[in-house]
């Protein structure tokens, strides 16, 4: 497919303190779009001025949550721009679509026309180590009817966010509230898919957690109400003498790409990594014993976020002297150079633009 | 809070014949907003011509799924038009906001303005025993932020869609399939409020059902994966010689307006109505027993719905011959009766425009 493109006729002005961008704040001055329609399919695939777009009230994403979302970054390395496996990005929107309906894209088209924006774009992506470029594709329903039925008509869109440090002043432990009271979601339902309706369900949680002072919050699975999930928009790692553990995809998890990656980087490296069914009591037990060493979500965003303290129930489990954790700095190093493109990494995951 | 009001230049030309309306097809002159930032409260309520609304593609609400909506009917009798208890739908409207992290709105303020929105657009009101005007408030979050976080800012609307009779040929039992493999929601996530992302999980399940010759689908609890909840947009009862009975509201189930109606109706006639716990397991030996003598749905858009058939993993529950049962027929008069107020109702149900 073709792309269009539209020029600006005035750039806009770049940020230049990459230190204050914040998250997902700024937007960049194009934005690529492409609509679906039963008759013609995915097409009029365009790159136009970033701009407010205009939807008839009865959009059927404003109603029914037919949304679903990416979520990826392009580092800058000098002259040099990267992006981090963009191929598990469009195979997890299918994954996503097919989940909720919406037809499903050309996953190398995307990786094409994501390139080409991201081409054009270059500027703005932040020249600095921890500042990178925040990369959000989506598809949004928008038949302007009522009847509760998948779309006829989608929109897909990319937005480009110059996006700060994750963590401003260095790698730093976070503590974690189980949730114990709200359910983001549940096998069968739609918590594989990256859709709008599990961030809407966690709302409630993670604005609790923060009041009581915790940054983020770590949910259990909905049926048993004992099974460790992830966080809110993280997987999670537990770190014992023996293995490296993280919860199985269950059917209710993200299947993270950074979750992913790091189970292939400590695997290459003859790490003993299992994937299966882990308690919170059993993280509990592990701690009492002394025999839990490290805890650490992963995530796009974040990349690795070393936890300091989960709380649940009234008990506080503080993790390696709530410090940052050998494994969980050596992965985020390692990761980040391999992100950033100062280091080579396994076949495909650097993709240069 | 004051109302403003745009004119428009011309009005549409309305739709004459009320059987081809279909459902949220066609939408009236105006619609009604009003906007929330964290500065002013909820502000600048308006009635003004039906158009497009412009949002910024990182609006909240294309991402996070942070929209709820509500749904209630206007309809006429003759030059009189009436509303059914919309008190309630903007109760229900405030838990739902609740949940989502929205902000309160004036419940009697919106009932208010619905009413002058209705009075505006009374023509637009079929003029039929059978069709009337839907109406769909809704609130989604705008701010242009994507970040995962409450929105600070948001729209409320409302707006009108003159539609045909549920059911063309009059009352009639549907097929319906109980749904094993997918789960709507549970107790904890999002299923008592009228949240988009409810909708999404839905849309598959509905698809396959629908593929298989089933009109909609019963969803059975997420946790025991045994207990009856509720149909894609109605709550559902089952009648035996001795009692009434409808799914306690659990904690994963939509409170329906109707159903509350229902209970209230019956109970006033002195029926036995009892809310609990109800097991597949159950309704197919009471089934076996030829006990089982009615199952209704109950729900706005089609007030009372005969089920002729439920299909439960291979069998086939057959109910009341596939005919409409006596207290499902008598139901639906007696509230219909009532909505277009041919008949008086209980004190608040009737609420004239
Ligand atoms: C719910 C949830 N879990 C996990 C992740 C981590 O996924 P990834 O590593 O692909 O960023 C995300 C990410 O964005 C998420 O939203
Ligand atoms: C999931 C669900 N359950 C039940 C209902 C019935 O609710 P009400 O009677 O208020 O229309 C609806 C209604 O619209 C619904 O969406």
């Amino acid at each position: 497919m073709n792309i269009k493109f539209e020029e600006r006729e005035e750039l806009k002005e770049k940020i230049k303190d990459v230190n204050n961008l914040g998250f997902g704040q700024y937007f960049t001055d194009y934005m690529f779009l492409m609509n679906y329609d039963e008759d013609t399919g995915w097409h009029d695939a365009r790159i136009v001025p970033y701009d407010n777009i205009s939807l008839p009230p009865s959009a059927m994403c404003l109603h029914y949550g037919q949304t679903i979302f990416e979520g990826l970054k392009a580092y800058r390395n000098g002259d040099k721009v990267f992006l981090f496996r963009p191929d598990e990005n469009f195979k997890r929107m299918n994954r996503s679509n097919d989940r909720l309906c919406i037809p499903p894209i050309d996953e190398e088209f995307m990786v094409e026309a994501l390139k080409k924006l991201i081409d054009l774009e270059r500027d703005w992506i932040p020249d600095s180590k921890e500042a990178s470029l925040y990369i959000r594709p989506f598809v949004i329903a928008i038949d302007p009817k009522l009847g509760v039925h998948p779309s006829g008509s989608y929109l897909l869109m990319i937005i480009l966010s110059p996006s700060g440090p994750y963590y401003k002043d260095g790698l730093a432990p976070i503590k974690i509230y189980v949730e114990d009271k709200y359910v983001r979601t549940v096998k069968g339902g739609l918590g594989t898919a990256k859709a709008g309706g599990n961030y809407a369900a966690s709302l409630k949680s993670q604005v609790e957690a923060e009041e009581k002072g915790f940054s983020q919050v770590l949910w259990i699975d909905g049926v048993n109400r004992k099974y460790i999930e992830e966080v809110g928009s993280m997987n999670i790692f537990f770190v014992t003498e023996d293995e490296i553990m993280t919860p199985e995809l269950s059917g209710s998890i993200l299947p993270g790409i950074t979750r992913k990656s790091i189970i292939e980087l400590l695997k290459s490296e003859g790490k003993k990594v299992v994937e299966r069914r882990i308690s919170i009591e059993e993280i509990l037990t592990l701690h009492k014993e002394g025999k839990l060493l490290e805890i650490f979500g992963t995530g796009t965003a974040a990349v690795i976020s070393p936890v300091g303290e989960l709380f649940y129930e009234g008990t506080e489990i503080i993790v390696n002297n709530g410090e940052i954790g050998e494994i969980s700095n050596y992965l985020y190093n390692e990761l980040t150079d391999i992100q950033w493109g100062r280091k080579k990494g396994p076949e495909g995951w650097q993709v240069e633009v």
